[in-house]
């Protein structure tokens, strides 16, 4: 018996459990579940998630978890990705609430709109890239002074982080001019146990500016 | 020496940490930060908070915490509010992200333009109906089947769900129909040492429709 992890490839949120499960050597069934095509809108998906999204991870036992960043939570108990001091536990969850909530909204939707098959509307774009960049400048700032975002090290605070800053670019991001982040960046791929994100189809509009 | 709670009295986000201080019986000093005159981005508070924003609350130390979640995490660590069980904690912290993400961009948001001088432009407003609605239908199925979001009992997980839930209204929700949302309001209420958010000052347009 195996966990099993409800994914999209193409989904960030998805990556970072993907990134934790290896990092932590624990072995899941993987299925994988079309965002497009509607599939975590079926009956049965939503009795694993009532909200509909991946990833979504079930237990042996049948019960669910959903939300990237609580599964992460999950895994990461008595690991060192998860600090043992209850500040910095703290601090590493306000960093992954700024993740979901100045940051993902932004930088993850203007990605995943260069994906659909439609352009983007410009309007729109530009309100997400004035987002996108200005919770860059506030990890910008952090980043210039710490090596890591808490605790003083490599915890789930990062890989939340990672997972759409790294391909910010999809989304129209041109992070040349963010130096402690390009920074950080290599030092969460040099972590032990690193995966990079699955390959993705390419964009059906080209690369964006 | 007393920690600092940095608060809007308008923010249902800093009503979360004010309700979880009362009910904790932990005192402070409250400094009111007026977000509409810009006073979270002073370079005084962004020393406090480099992304500008309340809550936030300044220790004994001079250490801050900012993010109303993680500062729900922070004062309900060896609290009854907090689950023991590890898969609990995460179900509560799955929740408080689905708040973070699925709920307050919407609840919340619609709320504040409703606060504004301006009338807020009727089809970004007609979006917030529509994302709102959504996440009070995922609420409307979990509640129908359980009185709190995680751990059978009351957490922090419905103190963060709370807060904008109740003050819906606001932004112009129904929430007549909502049988069971309207159920776990009033056993929220009923909780010991619940205090009601601050009055407000009235709609600058009279109440929504």
């Amino acid at each position: 018996m195996m966990i099993t992890l409800y994914d999209d490839p193409i989904s960030g949120n998805g990556y970072k459990v993907r990134l934790v499960l290896a990092q932590l050597d624990i072995p899941y069934n993987l299925v994988e579940v079309d965002i497009l095509k509607g599939e975590t809108r079926t009956p049965e998906f939503l009795s694993k998630n009532l909200n509909g999204r991946i990833p979504t991870v079930e237990f042996e036992d049948g019960r669910c978890l959903s939300e990237s960043n609580a599964i992460l939570y999950y895994f990461a108990q008595g690991t060192d990705i998860w600090p043992a001091d209850r500040f910095d536990q703290a601090d590493a969850l306000r960093w992954m609430n700024f993740e979901q909530y100045s940051h993902e909204p932004y930088i993850a939707v203007a990605r995943f709109w260069h994906h659909l098959p439609e352009p983007p509307d410009p309007k729109a774009l530009a309100e997400k890239q004035k987002g996108g960049y200005a919770a860059l400048d506030v990890m910008e700032k952090h980043l210039a002074a710490n090596d890591f975002f808490a605790a003083g090290r490599y915890t789930i605070a990062d890989i939340a982080l990672y997972a759409y800053t790294h391909v910010a670019a999809e989304g129209g991001f041109d992070l040349s001019r963010y130096t402690a982040v390009n920074g950080w960046l290599g030092r969460i791929r040099s972590q032990p146990g690193h995966v990079p994100m699955a390959p993705h189809p390419p964009l059906p509009h080209g690369k964006p500016e």
